[in-house]
C-alpha cells in the first residue's frame, strides 16, 4: 500500500536472512546512504534479525540500487519519483532516476517482506511505479494541541512508509504561535504557552523530513486565526486593547490590514520564516476571516470605502495581493485556503481547497494550481472507505480540460488538533491516512474498498514497527478508564463504538481553553472506525444475501450477539467504579438490548417466522437511540442490527 | 508495591483533579524540583489530565513537601531514605529527612492514585516508610547485547518507581567493552563492535540516575571475562597472539597478572573510570577466572611458584590485593563477586554473592560487607514467587549475630544479556523485578505470594505509563511470528507456555556470536511466567480442594480446556506458513491432547468414575513430554493437568 502503478508477479522468492546486503552502483549521496541505513534498521526491527552487515559487491549483494542522480538539493515538486523494483530468487534490483524514487522503492521492498515456511522472503516480481499526483500531503495542526518532535518524527516515518511527500505544518493559529521568532520574540514567548519549536529544532526536523523524501511547507495564518500574534503585538490587531494569552471559544481576531505597520511586521516575519523553511512554498492560511473585528472598527470600514472596495472580502484580496508580493520577494510561492482565490493574484499562487472539488475546479479554470483537502479531514472521524472514495479529479474537477486538470497538484489530508494529544494523535491519523495516501499515489482506477480494507489491516500492524502508537496505546487507555488490568469487557464495548462524526463533539462542562480539556474518555480511546462493526456488517450482509441460509455467518453473528448480550454483567461493576465511565453506562446497556433484539430476530428468521409490528417499533427505537451521540459515541453495530430487525419484522405494505 | 513499613488507613479520599498543585516548604534543591516536575508529568500521563499548574502556597496546595535537607552531593549508601506521607481529604503532606525520601514518597503517591466514582483520588491514610536494606540494586549487562540509552533510561524509571537505588552497570566482559576510554581508545574502538557509550553520555546518564535517587556502580571485569580488553591490547593477555573481535563460545581469556605493564594499564584505566563514575563503589568483577589461560603459560606458573603461591586462586588473590590498592588510591571502595573473598583484602571491600547465602554469611563472619544476588537472576526465567521467597537474611545468613547481620547491605537482581535485546529486555525484567524490589524494601515478614501477585498484576500495567514495553511488545512479536494481524490463536498458545528455566536454552544452529542470534522466536515472545498457567493452577487447586464439587471453578476449567482443545485448528495454518513457528507445532498439538485428557478426567470426576491405568499411563506420557523443553519452551499448564489426571485415575495402592 499504496498499490503500485504496474506489478507483474514472477516465480519463486528472494529469501531475506541475516546475510542480507545492499550495494549501490549508481549515483550515491548522503540521503541515499541514510535511507539505506534506515532501511536496514527497519528490516532488522520488523524481522527481529540482527543483520551481519558484511560488505558485498554488486554481483553478490541481495539488493542493488541504481540511481541516475541524487536529486535536487532542496526537494522540488517537479522531481521524478518513479522507481523500478525487480526481484528474482537470487537478487533484487532497484533503479530510479533519483534518490526520491529509490527511497520509495525501499519502502515497497519493506512492505513486501513476509514470513514464509522457508524464512522471511520477498516474492519474485517486477514493479514499475510512479505517483499519480506530485503533491501528497498531510497537514498537522500543532496549535490547538502542541505536539513534541518525537511525535512529529514518528508520523513523518509513517508518511514516508506510505510514500507521502509533503508535511503541511500548521504552525500558527488563534491558540498558539509555535515557532521561535528572533525578530519578534513575543510571538513565541507570549503566544505559545511556552510550547514552541526552536529554530534549531525546526532545521533539524526539516532535514529529518528531507532525508525521508518529505517537503515541509509551513503555514502561518493571516489575517484571521491570528490571536496568538496579537497577544504579543496588540497594535497589529483590528481592535485596540490587550489580548491575554489563551483563546476562549468565540474570540475572533483579525490583523488590521489597513495600517502600514502590519505590512512592515509581516515583511520581516516572512523574511525570517522564509529563511528557516527551505521549501519553495509558503502557506499564509487566509481562511475564515471573521467579519466582526473589521466591521466594528470604523477606521477599517472607512479604508474600504476610501479605496473603492465593496466589502471585507475585497479588503482581504487587497491584503493578499500585498502579501503575495512580500512572499514572492522572499523567494517563495504563496499558498492559501480557498478564500484567497481572487483574480488579482498572480497565477503561480496555489489554492488549497477545504470546500471541495467545485472551488478547486473554479481555481483551475482561472489558471490556478490547487490541492484538495475537502474529504480528507481526519478529525471528522469518517471511515476509511469514505475518504478513499474521494478523488481530487471527481465532481466538478472531472469536467476540466486536460490542460486545466494538470493544475490539480494532488491533495492533503488534514489532522486538526482540537481533540488530539500526543497519546491519541496516531490513532486519529493511522491507519486511515494509508488509503488517502493510496488515493494520491495509485492509479485512479484503484478504488475497491474491500481490497483496500484487506491491505489496511496488514499495513496497520506493520506501521507499529515505526513506533506509531495507534494500536499500542489502546489497551493502556482502556486500563486508565477502568483503573484495572483486566479490561476485556470494556474492550468489547470500546470495539463496538465510534466517536461521533463531523464536528458534533461536545463537552459537558463549560468550554475551557481547548488545551486543558482532559482527553481521557472512552471517546478518546475508541477508534475512528470500528473494525468489529465493519466485520459484523459483512457477516449480516452475507447472511441476508443468502436468504438467511448461510449457517457459517449465522453462527458467527450469534457468537457476537451472545458476547455483547452478556458483556454488561462484567462491565457494569467496572463502570460504576470509574467516574470516567459513568457517561458510557447507557451505551453498554443498549448493547445488551440491541443484541437481545437481534437474537430474537435471528431466531425468527431461522424458524421462518415474522415478529409483530409492536416488537419492531420498540426495537427500532433502541436502534435510533444508539445511532445518536451519547458521551460523544455511536454504537456502530446498530445499523446492522436494524437490518436484521427489519428482516424479521417487515413493515406491512400499504394497499 | 513495595508494601510500606507502616500504613494506617484514614477515612475519605483526596480528589486529584486538574487543579492539583504541589508546594515545598522545607529544603529545596534542583533534584527535588526535577522530581516534582517528573511527578506532575507522570500524574498527567497516568490520568490523562493536563494539569493547570496554577501556583499554590503551602496552605492551599494539594500536596505539601517538607524535606529537612537536600541530601549528599554524591548519593551515599548511608543516607536516610525514610519518608512520611499523610493524606487527608483536603491535603497531602510528605515529609522526609532529605530529598531521597521525598522522591520515594512521590512514587508511593503515584501508586495510590486510583479512579473512583468521584474522580481520580488517593485514599486518606498515613504511611511511615523506610527501607529494610540500604542497597537495592539491579545489574544490567550491556556486554552480551548492547542496550541503547533510552532502554537504560526507561528501566531506571521503573527502578525508581519500585524504590530501588543502585544500578550495577556491567560494562565490560568477553563480548564487549562498552565505555569510551580516552586513555586506551582501542578498548571501545576494537572491543565494542562500535557499540559503546561516550563519556558525555555516561555523565548524562549518571545524572539522570541521580535525579531519581539511583546510584550507578560500574563493573569492569578482571582478570577473567576480559577478552574485549585484549582485543585492542593483546600484550595484556596470558596468551600471546592476536584476538579478533567477537567472542566465540568456549574462548577463555585472562589478563596476565604477573607482568607489571598489566598493573600500569589498569591503574590508568581505573583512574579514568573512577573519574567518570562518581559513586564511592567500584566493581572489578573477579568471577569465573578460567584456569586454562594461566595454566598454559609457563611464565605465569613459574611466577606462582617463585612467589610461594600454591595455585591460580592465590595468584588471583595477589592480583586483587594490588587491584584493591589501586582502586583505593583513586578514591573508591572495591567490590567483586564471591571469588575475590580472601583474608588478605581490607575489610571495607564488598562481596557480591552469586553463589548464595552461605558465601554471604562466610564473608560477614570475616567482617566483610556483602550483597545477595543468588536467587535473583532474572535470566533464569523463574516465577516471581520463587524470587520473592529468597531472603538475603535466610539460610546461613539467618544464623549471623546482629553485628554480622548488619554487614549484609541488601541485594541485587541480575539481568544477564545473552538472550535479550532492546525489544525483549523489559519483559525479562518486568514485572518480576517488582517483588524482588519489595523483598529489599519491605519488612521481612511481608512474604505472602498471593498478596504479592495481586499487587504485581496492578503494578505491571501501571509500569507501562513509564514507557516500559513488557506488555506492549508482546502482540507485535506474535504478529511478526505469524506474519498476520490476527494472532488470537497464537496468543492462546503463547500464554500457556514459558521459556525453559535456568541455563537450559539451546540454539539449534551452530553457536554464532551471541549478538547475532535472532531473538525473534516464540521463546523470546513468551513471558517468563505465564499468568494463564498460574490462574489455571489456582482453579484446579480450588476444584480439587472442594472434592470436585466447586462448580464455578469447574466451569472455568472447562472453558479453558475447550479453548485449548479447539485452538490448534486455527493455529495450525498460521504455523505452517511461518518458518519461525514450525518448531512450535508439537507444543500446539500437545496442548490439544492435554486438554482432551483433562476434559475426560473432569467428566469422570463429575460422574464419580475412575479411569483405567492404561489411560493414565498414556496421558502422563504427554504430561511428561510437555514438561520437557521443546523449542526451548515448556507447556506450563501441564502440572495442573497432571493433577487432574491423577485424581481421575488414582494409581492402585500396592498391598
Amino acid at each position: 500500500m499504496p498499490v503500485p502503478a504496474k506489478l507483474q508477479m514472477g516465480s519463486g522468492q528472494l529469501v531475506i536472512d541475516q546475510l542480507f546486503t545492499v550495494a549501490v552502483n549508481g549515483a550515491r549521496d548522503a540521503r541515499l546512504d541514510s535511507g539505506i541505513s534506515r532501511f536496514l534498521d527497519q528490516l532488522s526491527r520488523q524481522t527481529g534479525m540482527p543483520l551481519l552487515k558484511q560488505p558485498a559487491d554488486t554481483a553478490k549483494a541481495s539488493l542493488v540500487i541504481h540511481c541516475e542522480n541524487a536529486g535536487r538539493k532542496i526537494q522540488e515538486l517537479s522531481e521524478d519519483e518513479a522507481y523500478t523494483l525487480e526481484v528474482t530468487p537470487t537478487q533484487a534490483t532497484l533503479t530510479a532516476p533519483n534518490t526520491l524514487g529509490a527511497l520509495h522503492g525501499l519502502q515497497t521492498f519493506l512492505q513486501l517482506i513476509e514470513v514464509t515456511p522457508a524464512g522471511f522472503a520477498v516474492p519474485a516480481l517486477t514493479i514499475q511505479d510512479q505517483p499519480r499526483f506530485a503533491w501528497r500531503g498531510l497537514l498537522i495542526d500543532v496549535c490547538r494541541h502542541f505536539l513534541p518532535l518525537d511525535v512529529m518524527r514518528r508520523n513523518l516515518d509513517g508518511m514516508a512508509a506510505l510514500k507521502m511527500n509533503v508535511l503541511h505544518w500548521h504552525l500558527s493559529d488563534d491558540e498558539g504561535f509555535r515557532v521561535e521568532s528572533r525578530k519578534f520574540p513575543k510571538l513565541h514567548e507570549m503566544g505559545s504557552q511556552g510550547q514552541y519549536y526552536t529554530q534549531a529544532e525546526i532545521r533539524e526536523f526539516v532535514s529529518y523530513a528531507r532525508d525521508r523524501g518529505i517537503r515541509v511547507v509551513p503555514e502561518f495564518e493571516m489575517p484571521g486565526h491570528s490571536r496568538s500574534i496579537v497577544v504579543g503585538y496588540p497594535d497589529l490587531a483590528s481592535q485596540p486593547g490587550t489580548y491575554p494569552p489563551g483563546r476562549v471559544a468565540g474570540d475572533a481576531t483579525a490583523l488590521d490590514v489597513t495600517q502600514e505597520k502590519t505590512y512592515k511586521f509581516l515583511d520581516k516575519l516572512i523574511e525570517e520564516m522564509a529563511g528557516l523553511f527551505p521549501d519553495a512554498y509558503f502557506h499564509i492560511g487566509g481562511d475564515e476571516v471573521d467579519d466582526k473585528p473589521w466591521n466594528s472598527n470604523p477606521k477599517i470600514q472607512e479604508f474600504i470605502h476610501a479605496h473603492g472596495m465593496k466589502d471585507n472580502r475585497d479588503l482581504q484580496a487587497y491584503f493578499n495581493k500585498r502579501l503575495e508580493r512580500m512572499v514572492s520577494k522572499h523567494g517563495k510561492i504563496m499558498m492559501g485556503w480557498d478564500e484567497i482565490l481572487h483574480p488579482d493574484l498572480p497565477k503561480n499562487v496555489v489554492v488549497q481547497s477545504w470546500r471541495g472539488q467545485e472551488s478547486l475546479a473554479a481555481a483551475a479554470k482561472q489558471g490556478y494550481r490547487g490541492l484538495l483537502s475537502n474529504g480528507y479531514y481526519l478529525d471528522l472521524m469518517w471511515p476509511a472507505a469514505r475518504h478513499y472514495a474521494v478523488d481530487p479529479m471527481s465532481g466538478a474537477a472531472a469536467a476540466l480540460t486536460p490542460e486545466e486538470a494538470k493544475l490539480i497538484l494532488g491533495g492533503e489530508a488534514c489532522m486538526w488538533a482540537e481533540y488530539i494529544t500526543p497519546e491519541t494523535i496516531d490513532s486519529r491519523i493511522w491507519p486511515r491516512l494509508a488509503p488517502i495516501a493510496e488515493r494520491f499515489w495509485s492509479p485512479q482506477n484503484v478504488t475497491d474498498p474491500k481490497s483496500m480494507y484487506q491491505r489496511l489491516d496488514e499495513i496497520s500492524w506493520r506501521l507499529g514497527w515505526l513506533g506509531l502508537t495507534h494500536e499500542s496505546n489502546y489497551l493502556p487507555m482502556l486500563r486508565r478508564l477502568a483503573g484495572a488490568e483486566d479490561v476485556r469487557s470494556l474492550r468489547v464495548l470500546a470495539d463496538a463504538v465510534e466517536p461521533t462524526k463531523d464536528y458534533t463533539r461536545s463537552e459537558v462542562f463549560p468550554q475551557p481553553p481547548v488545551q486543558s480539556v482532559s482527553l481521557n474518555r472512552l471517546v478518546d480511546a475508541a477508534r475512528p472506525e470500528s473494525a468489529t462493526a465493519r466485520h459484523f456488517a459483512e457477516l449480516v450482509g452475507s447472511f441476508v444475501a443468502s436468504g438467511y441460509k448461510d449457517s457459517a455467518s449465522e453462527a458467527q453473528i450469534r457468537a457476537w450477539l451472545v458476547k455483547w448480550q452478556g458483556n454488561h454483567t462484567n462491565l457494569k461493576p467496572l463502570m460504576e467504579r470509574s467516574f470516567l465511565l459513568t457517561e458510557d453506562l447507557p451505551l453498554s446497556e443498549d448493547l445488551v438490548t440491541l443484541s437481545a433484539a437481534c437474537l430474537q430476530a435471528i431466531d425468527a428468521l431461522a424458524k421462518n417466522q415474522t415478529l409483530p409490528d409492536s416488537w419492531r417499533t420498540e426495537q427500532l427505537a433502541v436502534v435510533e437511540r444508539s445511532m445518536k451521540p451519547r458521551a460523544n459515541l455511536l454504537i456502530m453495530i446498530a445499523p446492522s442490527i436494524q437490518k436484521m430487525i427489519e428482516a424479521a419484522s417487515p413493515p406491512a405494505s400499504h394497499p
